[in-house]
């Protein structure tokens, strides 16, 4: 037999190459997860009501200081309201931070902050109106094969920084998946 | 013949191997895209024209509301510029944003923003000067095999967010490779 | 021999299968070093001690210009610290920026901006006291197979970026691994 058929090299292959997939399969979520938060912004920033929303599950919840938000209708509704339009219309940016990912098979917890920054008074000028942590818990569902399988956000948490403790408290939460 | 020759494992494994080198590349290419925008902001604030100009293709545009930018010279010039001499000098970040990269072949767009911050006349406080939306659209040429093959940027829009909207319409195209 | 035996093919896979490795090892160490990064803002904007000395070897050092701290129970002390616990009892963020990662082996160099964002005088505004440039240095440490071996930070250089050019200077190096 040829030194080059040798069962044990194959199944050496096979080991590496599992370990490999496995690794790259990390990789891949772990950025796709980072999108999807990248994602939000410009898409709640231009108005995208439904793209902002198709970021979620169906049921999924948006449990934010300034009110909870439930389920893709509800996060719609938040993104065409007169709050949010006359914001976006005035100018102003939802700029997220680089978070944390951490993932544990089909589900994953992301923590950052966004800054909510907005046109002055001033000409020229930018105030930052809000500091916001965030925890985003996000899971992959759907069939392996499903063209449509993909992670979608379950809840995310979102409360400004304050000296209520409760933007400290979800920081403080970064460590565990 | 034994098992571990059997031709049908290696046909398995050679499959499995190109779909892995194919999701590498996806993630390379994107972490390689986001290197750049991050790599824009501290050449941009120490005065490294030439890095600056490094990052786009001979040929690139950045196309900004306060001027057009053509080729590495038109960038370089600007960097070297009384106006961003003065802003660097006095102390400022242009602070990058997680970015949405979306990724096509040999082509990518992400989309992100700049935050430019510079200290305020008053001691210890620093002002938002501008949220800056951008569209960055990415190539990658030369032969495969050229050792300076690499993704550059053929066309940076950059628009501030503010009540013309234009900010808002890059953002909104977030979406679109 | 039938053709699925070549020992050309199993050759041929090993190398494939060997670049991939090493690819997929860039991209998983560049995304481990971005989540260091990422974590110390959650971490020290919650007051966990503990968990920000963690991201540093045993005789790391946070040189910063409000003062060096040296080793992990300098930097617990620091989070501990008055003026550290006064500030996040009020309301604030480190708000980390995309950092740009040069790996070299098991070593690293990360650039990038931290805004210390903290509740203004004013209800509903936040002012930017602070716009840091860093520079990591990290290292990979440990024997091969130890459970615990991984990236941890020898030194992080940390300027405000003013008039002095030191934080200048300090982004200016981001191209130097």
């Amino acid at each position: 037999m040829a030194a080059g058929t040798d069962p044990n090299r194959l199944d050496a292959l096979e080991a590496r190459l599992a370990a490999a997939e496995a690794g790259l399969a990390r990789a891949a979520d772990e950025l796709a997860v980072m999108r999807i938060l990248a994602s939000y912004s410009p898409r709640v920033d231009s108005g995208d009501a439904e793209g902002v929303a198709a970021l979620w599950t169906e049921d999924g919840v948006y449990d934010v200081d300034t009110g909870r938000l439930d389920g893709r209708d509800g996060i719609e509704e938040m993104v065409r309201g007169e709050a949010h339009q006359g914001l976006i219309a005035h100018g102003c940016g939802h700029v997220p931070s680089l978070p944390v990912v951490l993932l544990d098979g089909d589900r994953a917890v992301a923590t950052g902050y966004t800054q909510l920054v907005a046109r002055s008074s001033r000409p020229g000028r930018y105030t930052v109106l809000r500091v916001t942590a965030s925890r985003w818990e996000l899971e992959r569902r759907g069939p392996v094969d499903a063209p449509d399988r993909g992670w979608r956000v379950v809840l995310r948490t979102a409360r400004a920084v304050t000296d209520d403790g409760e933007g400290r408290a979800l920081l403080g939460r970064s460590r565990e998946g």
